[in-house]
């Protein structure tokens, strides 16, 4: 038995600090364990009481009869190390810490955790929390509610897990109010030990699970997130959100590359790159999950539509269009099939308006239409109760088809709860698995979230790609740098990694002197641009340390003395003397190190793009060739890429290959702190790097 | 009595068309007026049955002894008409026609419509619908259920109008389950009489209404519904939907003027013109109508965050702050009064978090001090149910300082319905008026709406400003051209009317030879643009007709020369010499007549911007000074007006008078049809039309 499944699925468990006193932490979780039906043994342990609610009580866990698989400790801080170490020698393979004053609670705390961390790694005993909720297992084999939350939830299909307790106990109850059954719930508040990552392997493993709902402001080991997400995700759905956006956000706002690539983008970007599906609204993950845990995932984007009223129809079509949804027109033999089922003042046409006056055989006409109807993956329909209308008949048929359906069916069911034959309709449709929700909106962004994550799974982002490269050389001067303690890399360093990894480099040389300088441009060809490269001089371009289009010998000669003259002051000078290519179109890609996490790389429209419009896209290292694909087309001014207003377009295929270039350098290299080429010049047939910058 | 209240107070209702039968429109009609409690006379109309659901019916309405304000019609479409003769020889002030049939259903239903209408007008009848669900009016005095639905609200301070009977339902439905009260309740199908606009206005008048609630999909005579709208929002929140956003939206999405300036936007900018909040998701206006039934209006955007749990309220920042909310420090002795009401653990910022073992007192001295902190305008307040908390305490404390407050209170109120004891908390919410909500999301969303409503109320868009113009000139062209039958104004005319409104052009001439040209040239000053100006060519600059840049006068001449050799064959051809003005920023300003609605203003920078980027603005004219200024703001390349990179900002007054000097000679000329200024160069200090087209 791992010993996460003695958390999970404890056969006997203790508790450490149960209270005969109610509503107390250690009353309510043997209340909970109790009430749910925990068909495992319970030990309360108390000093002096002889039971809790009924249960005998034991004076300490080593008095305990049995094994023990789980601990609660529910006392205070500073005796949480004694009693870890009474759980080691008991044989404990888990404990739930509900306990609160450990590493949230400044310096004592922090001892403490680390004091009872010491003592549970000695006798292999995993820890959950401290400073936590716990975990509930509704398998109607074990019933294990280890929690001291009070929503009971029905046995199901999705496993929730969340850092926060409060916004976990929000998602089970708002699961429960959908009438979505769960399957496990944990929420490990300091996550001193069991990690996020860890619950989520289990619940990939776990075969009851069908669909994750995943709850987080942000991971302390993000790459081993990701490892196990992307194994995760592959098997299963994930539904996730992350909480702390704005803050963030606002760092991402500033112009510079650097800040840019900030943290805040970084978990979104880890959604992406595993293929979980990432929520804005817990409102409405909550109700998506109610569409994962029954339907099948849409083949595509096309829906057809059913409904009885106009508005609510036009309301979801917006929606759903919103979401990246198609309302095709359906094929003309399916309208003719529906001219026989359906009644005179029905549109025939999608959305299939059946009119108000439409009962069961109305609707059932046109599902079985739409489920053959090959120009559509999915069926909506939207329902809105007549007076007259046999509201549990038409609930009927949609259950009946569902159950054979290949396709995902949502519905927007609006009924009076008050009514009980209103009731009895919503009840046909939850025991037969159909997703209902009281708004089209709502209904719609459900099926949408479904059709989204088709389309998650169908993006295959592959491997990245390896390029031959001199590896051996780049990281030489990589290292030579490190040893000399300079973080900035020289102009020369720059171009000659540049260059070991086959990322094209406008030619250029590097001088001492002016008679070397207008000898090297002399060599390049004219026009060139002559650049300062001195370690003192960061902002060269602020200095006058730049000159650009220098047309001939004289120019270069009079450009560097110039440079001589006014920056002389600072260091040595040497001069970089480069190709200059007017009239491409300026691209920017840069790359910061995210702690834990690898690289995040950064592709936009260098000027004004970049600086005013903050027009980039992100990935995390490695890029693939689709990631670098999307890269492209994914920012609002990609459109410029293909050429407008007679323009030409620019050679897409060799910004692509760059961005693997730089990405590849990276993954070689991850001793690079920050990185940009800046900018970069793209031609019809060429890309080039004019400027770029490394710090390690 | 008016007879608009006749419709929503009638003293008794007459039923043509009332039945036996179960479950039909006739029967519901009659008990839903029957079970609401209806005060007034019920007169049930039907040929054989001697009563209907126990009231006495009569034959006809000929036959009531008492007078009739109001009666539903719901008999076969064809016999409406002979109903109606009735309804005007009875005296009946208002018609509902719930009977479908009509202009819905093609050349005979509308025949039938235009028969009943004649008839109503002739006796002064107002008629409701035809093909709609009726009124509702809950004032416990009158309990008029004039309605086929089946929820019966309790009496509030909402009343509801939706064009369509199904949006109109869910509404009302989401605003039963959330417990919000409703007035008055308007759904009118065909509106061939009563419109969306009268509506409005009648619960502009009513007293008992506090918000509105606005289902559309576009207005019929959107004008009317803009001064309408703007007189009643002055008095009173109008939350409103518009659906078909997404077609409208497509449209929008092609480049050129005149389809950027499409129908799509017009309801959108009508709502923003008349402020009106304007919402695209109906659970979500349902629940912030919530708010406004209970709430004042936040003075600004500050809000404090009350919490006891860490997840919910970072969620609840993360929406606050994308509704443009702002979390602001709290003062010094503000922290310093916190002090001595919360429990150690508590963080005394904003969000203040009371931690989760907080109570009734931690809740109180938190809402306390958040009342008289100045930095704050609204309160936040997220609670998710722990076992151990007096959870009814905490609400009463809520209600309390609530009751007195006059910021806005909006919570996040977490418990398990299904227990008693958290039941009885949410009544105490509900009969305080505090608003509670089961998402942090959906309550953050909720004080959003509030305080962008308090944004929009503080707005003060003023009157248009008159410019002295040339009024009489500019008519006298455009008269000219429409006697002359041309639909495109000649680039003489245009330019001539720009200049008739004080609008700044680059100086031109026109001419009709190689020698005038040059001599033009020289009076204008080199460099200059030649463009050729002949009717049959639209697309000049496509045609070669535009040359820019001309140096001196043998350049003038070899291009005229070129041209007449090339395009005479189109026609007569002038020659158009204009200052060629190299260097600004490029604008475009543009306007498009809407059908019954008056023109829209388009504003955006040329070139990219608007092709690639559709970075534009639109107003409805006439446009204030302030209208003008947001429009230069409101791009999300504003920043490029002020200039970047090194490059001087343009003159934005300028750009502002001249927006109001184009909406001024688009409301005196509103026959022009289309116009577009494209591009304007602008400047440091100047701006100038360089060209411009009018269709009329």
């Amino acid at each position: 038995m791992s010993h996460l499944n003695a958390l999970f699925s404890p056969r006997a468990v203790a508790i450490i600090g149960a209270s005969t006193k109610e509503l107390s932490i250690g009353n309510v979780i043997t209340k909970n364990l109790q009430t749910y039906g925990y068909r495992g043994a319970i030990y309360p342990i108390n000093p002096s009481a002889p039971d809790i609610r009924g249960i005998t009580a034991y004076k300490s866990l080593a008095e305990i009869p049995g094994e023990v698989d789980l601990a609660h400790i529910i006392i205070p801080s500073s005796q949480v190390p004694q009693a870890m170490e009474e759980c080691g020698r008991k044989g404990v393979k888990a404990v739930i810490i509900n306990s609160a004053g450990f590493s949230e609670m400044g310096e004592d705390g922090a001892r403490l955790q680390t004091e009872f961390l010491a003592t549970a790694q000695k006798y292999g005993v995993r820890v959950f929390g401290p400073n936590c909720q716990g975990i509930i297992n509704s398998d109607p084999q074990l019933k294990a509610y280890c929690n001291f939350t009070f929503t009971y939830p029905e046995p199901g299909y999705i496993s929730v897990v969340a850092l926060s307790g409060g916004v976990g106990a929000l998602i089970m109850q708002a699961l429960a109010d959908l009438g979505i059954g769960q399957r496990l719930y944990a929420s490990n508040g300091n996550a001193s030990d069991v990690s996020i990552s860890e619950i989520i392997r289990y619940y990939g493993q776990d075969e009851g699970t069908r669909a994750v709902i995943l709850y987080t402001e942000g991971f302390s080991n993000p790459r081993e997130f990701l490892e196990v997400a992307r194994e995760v995700a592959a098997k299963k759905p994930i539904l996730a959100m992350k909480a702390g956006r704005t803050e963030q956000g606002a760092k991402a706002a500033s112009s510079h590359t650097g800040s840019l690539a900030g943290v805040d983008i970084a978990t979104e970007l880890i959604f992406e790159k595993t293929g979980i599906l990432s929520f804005t609204d817990e409102g409405e993950m909550a109700r998506a999950a109610m569409a994962f845990a029954t339907q099948p995932i849409p083949k595509g984007n096309r829906v057809g539509i059913i409904t009885n009223t106009g508005g609510p129809a036009v309301i979801a079509t917006d929606v759903l269009v919103s979401c990246g949804l198609d309302v095709p027109k359906i094929s003309e033999s399916s309208i003719e099939r529906l001219k026989g089922t359906q009644l005179p003042e029905a549109a025939l046409e999608n959305p299939i308006d059946v009119v108000a006056t439409a009962g069961g055989p109305q609707f059932r006409g046109a599902l079985d239409v739409l489920i053959d109807e090959e120009s559509v993956d999915s069926i909506f329909i939207n329902f809105v109760t007549a007076p007259f209308t046999d509201t549990q008949e038409v609930a009927r048929q949609i259950v009946e088809v569902s159950r054979l359906a290949r396709k995902p069916i949502v519905c927007n069911f609006m009924t009076d709860l008050s009514q009980e034959r209103f009731q009895i309709t919503r009840d046909i449709l939850k025991q037969g698995g159909v997703p209902f929700y009281a708004n089209p909106s709502d209904a719609a962004k459900a099926l949408g979230a479904l059709t989204k994550y088709g389309r998650i799974r169908q993006r295959e982002i592959g491997r990245a790609e390896t390029f031959a490269v001199d590896a051996a050389r780049a990281k030489r001067i990589i290292d030579q740098a490190k040893e000399a303690g300079r973080s900035v890399l020289s102009a020369t360093d720059v171009y000659t990694v540049f260059e070991a990894y086959g990322i094209p480099v406008a030619p250029w040389r590097v001088v001492d002197s002016a008679d070397e300088a207008v000898a090297a441009a002399g060599a390049i060809g004219f026009p060139v641009v002559v650049k300062v490269d001195c370690e003192e001089i960061d902002h060269k371009s602020d200095m006058g340390g730049v000159a650009i289009n220098l047309k001939d010998g004289a120019a270069v000669r009079a450009t560097v003395e110039d440079m001589r003259s006014r920056l002389g002051k600072f260091g040595r000078l040497r001069f970089f003397v480069q190709k200059f290519l007017p009239g491409g179109r300026e691209l920017i890609i840069g790359a910061t190190a995210e702690r834990e996490l690898g690289h995040l790389v950064m592709f936009g429209l260098g000027g004004i793009y970049v600086e005013v419009l903050k027009d980039v896209a992100f990935k995390i290292a490695p890029v693939t060739r689709l990631e670098a694909g999307e890269m492209l087309s994914s920012i609002k001014t990609a459109a410029l890429l293909d050429g407008v207003r007679g323009e030409k377009g620019v050679d897409k295929e060799g910004i692509v290959n760059l961005i693997q270039r730089v990405s590849q350098l990276l993954t070689d290299l991850p001793m690079i702190q920050e990185m940009d080429m800046n900018p970069i010049m793209a031609f019809e047939d060429a890309v080039y790097a004019v400027d770029g910058r490394i710090r390690i």
